[in-house]
């Protein structure tokens, strides 16, 4: 089962193991993509929030230092809605951290806003020709995807619940991020709102494999052997790991950032909204702690981000953390730090698990 | 490792395969638990909500069906707080509902509270010898525990959190529950009260598995072999499963609760603390969705309960569940109904990973 399951995967993508690590977008460097597909594995690399010469730089780099099969990621949002009142109304609740931080809150704008996968994306994405594209909060437009597909690229996306995973393969995934509640940064969800009901890995990935035809990517509590083999075990033919690769030498993460990965416990994370509009799982700090209650008063994704975001630089510069999201899941600390070539071998050492099991 | 670890809690409690059926205040029978016992697992009935004669005349049907090692469970939570303000207010959202279905809410009164495990609980204990003894919401006091641990009892509580976890340790637990997010029914949370940052099977198992020296129950959307395979994977022991017993013949499940136990899907479940005042996962039924926003005002454990009994009561009549409290995890669906000794065996079946992986 399992060595047929990650047969498919490294076959479909043209990989050597069944390990993805997660796009993340702008913490992921070159290097780090370079050296993931170096030890076999899938680097991948957000170019949603890239202008195209920005795009064409970075992924010229990569492709000169690999040949290897590379992922290339999107973000399939809806345009944000600006709602002046709902706005305004925020920037009055973060008012008083503008103040306390000695910043003038007047100046401040929504956005600028992370553009949906459109017309210049998929140009990109017919100019570079990754061999996977992958998108995040759904698909793109049936014929932007097929112009995808007719590049050649292998197109995937992630489920957080067994409708979403059934809608993406009706769609034409071919193969699905079935992305538990463990997961850190963005959750995937497009067709459910609502944050109390999502699904942890645990019975996600077998309820998914078992309503979808197409092979099944385990992402959410990723982050060592052990949770690659209960992944495969639970019938996923490979997983996304994304905290782990965080935790990596070539990571794009500040001290600050770093030093709360290495530090964070099993408990210490929550999904909000206030960072970005839509939800995602981070370290629990001041911020989160103190906005969480009405998060639901945050503006569309992904205006939330600007007003934040001279709150982080201030407090970075004090040598706090309180203020910025530190993107996280919940088995951080699980990882080891290192290389992301060992990373990648360490997590492909749990693709073991050939347990016969009798689900028929 | 797996084989080993099986052993451990197998060896422990005396029984043949390490598969523990929950507790289930209300909904397990003395048959169930002589079923799993029989067929090699650990079988377990709450005494928590029965008096001295009930709890003996149930037992003794329990002794008179199997000389195999049995688990009783109590609860260990603090005395609920009488708060008539918050119980009045709690009334007052309460109050559309009763006038919808008919009912008189000035005859309600909160309560009869459950009672936390004392001398007369402990008086039980020492009379009817259970050869296990779980508890749930922590532990009782240490002159308590004391009096259990001298009548041979092995005892075990869930954790929610590595916090917990080495908690249960340092007080003397024999062996610990993982409980992750996807679990049915009440969160044992004693130590932290912020629902938001429960942590996943997934991600909680292995970092408990690290925590502590005891051997590790996995709790959380068990309920096949691939999940226990997984729950071995990550270096769980044993696994308890709930929601999987509930479809059980042996079940004492209304036939309302059934059907939605039999339709429920991935992500149709919730937390909260409407139906007892603790948070429990449930199926997201009316009552859930309409009250889930302000579930936080409801009243101390376990004074929710009475008031949305007569509810429940009389919408059940109509044949409605929408106001019943309809525990539930996040894979019910993944179980076969069938009799409880055949799902032990098929759980059991799932213990058979034995990966062996550099986690050191």
């Amino acid at each position: 089962m399992t060595d047929h399951a990650a047969n498919a995967v490294c076959d479909l993508f043209g990989i050597e193991v069944p390990v993805v690590q997660a796009p993340m977008l702008g913490f992921v460097t070159p290097a780090m993509v370079v050296a993931v597909a170096e030890a076999g594995g899938l680097g991948s690399l957000s170019l949603a929030a890239s202008g195209p010469e920005e795009a064409r730089t970075t992924f010229a780099v990569i492709r000169r230092g690999t040949s290897r099969p590379v992922n290339v990621n999107f973000l399939c949002h809806q345009p944000a809605e600006m709602n002046s009142s709902r706005e305004a109304a925020w920037m009055a609740h973060l008012k008083p951290y503008y103040a306390e931080l000695g910043l003038d809150c007047h100046e401040q704008r929504m956005g600028p806003a992370i553009p949906a996968f459109g017309d210049a994306q998929c140009g990109l994405v017919e100019e570079l020709v990754p061999e996977v594209v992958s998108f995040h909060f759904g698909l793109p437009a049936p014929d932007l995807l097929e112009r995808v597909r007719r590049t050649g690229a292998k197109v995937i996306s992630s489920a957080t619940t067994v409708e979403e995973a059934i809608w993406l393969e009706e769609a034409g995934c071919d193969a699905i991020i079935a992305q538990g509640v463990e997961a850190g940064g963005h959750r995937g969800m497009f067709l459910h709102g609502d944050v109390d009901t999502q699904v942890g890995t645990m019975a996600l990935v077998p309820q998914v494999v078992d309503a979808v035809k197409v092979p099944v990517i385990a992402a959410g509590g990723i982050a060592d052997p052990r949770s690659v083999a209960a992944a495969f075990a639970l019938g996923a033919s490979a997983v996304q790991a994304g905290s782990a690769y965080l935790l990596c030498d070539e990571a794009n993460v500040s001290p600050l950032y770093r030093k709360a990965l290495q530090s964070v416990r099993d408990h210490q994370t929550a999904i909000t909204r206030i960072f970005t509009g839509r939800p995602a799982r981070v370290i629990a700090n001041r911020i989160v702690r103190e906005l969480g209650p009405i998060e639901n008063d945050a503006p569309c994704f992904p205006l939330a981000a600007a007003p934040l975001a001279p709150l982080r630089a201030a407090s970075e510069a004090l040598g706090s953390a309180e203020f910025m999201s530190l993107w996280c899941g919940q088995a951080a600390s699980l990882a080891r730090e290192g290389p992301a070539a060992k990373l990648t071998q360490w997590l492909a050492s749990g693709c073991t698990c050939n347990a016969a099991l009798d689900t028929a």
